[in-house]
């Protein structure tokens, strides 16, 4: 992997529950795609946040990718994200973000497949 | 279709292209699905809120399906749709809450996949 580190983000909830979907697609990360150097991180309102993971982990030279686990792009990840990467990064270390997974046409043929299998149709 | 109308439920954003993608999504299941009553709605922050499309759509009788495009379930979910679903019918109108597409195995499948992807890994 050309990453030192990938964070999944996304975005947090008061509901505790919430958390959990995301717990379990980074575990499947982990496991299936053989990614073992990977993090949850929240925008707000669930911990741990972005600034809390990346200044724990004890890396301070290198790549750390940050993929957004988000359906769509707004002011999070245009504006907020960003700034934020840009507290955490020093000469050595860096920080790429990536494309949420909500850019991926995978993404919406999938979503297509669920509405059409619970609304009954072909 | 065993409903008179789907409303497609997203969360909302205060940026005014986060909705983009779920317009998209709408079209997509309008003419690749073949349902054609179809409307988008948003639990906050973004208009038209589900109030508003389910009093504008000028059905008095028959079911409405809500589908939620919502990566996990919260307190949104659990509670403050159901709340304002229970304002919405009437002895002659119901809403059935349906699933969110987090909670398809294809979405987590699909997730895993593009993380894979833009990781590099197999």
């Amino acid at each position: 992997m050309k990453y030192d580190h990938v964070v999944l983000l996304a975005h947090g909830s008061p509901d505790s529950i919430w958390k959990m979907p995301f717990e379990a697609l980074q575990a499947r990360v982990e496991k299936e795609c053989g990614i073992g150097k990977t993090s949850l991180a929240f925008m707000e309102l669930t911990e741990p946040t972005l600034e809390q993971v990346v200044t724990g982990l004890d890396i301070d030279h290198g790549t750390i990718a940050v993929l957004p686990i988000f359906l769509a792009v707004g002011r999070h990840l245009r504006v907020d994200v960003p700034i934020k990467i840009q507290t955490l990064v020093t000469d050595d270390l860096k920080i790429e973000l990536l494309k949420p997974i909500g850019d991926s046409p995978l993404l919406h043929n999938a979503m297509l497949e669920i509405i059409a299998n619970q609304l009954g149709e072909p």
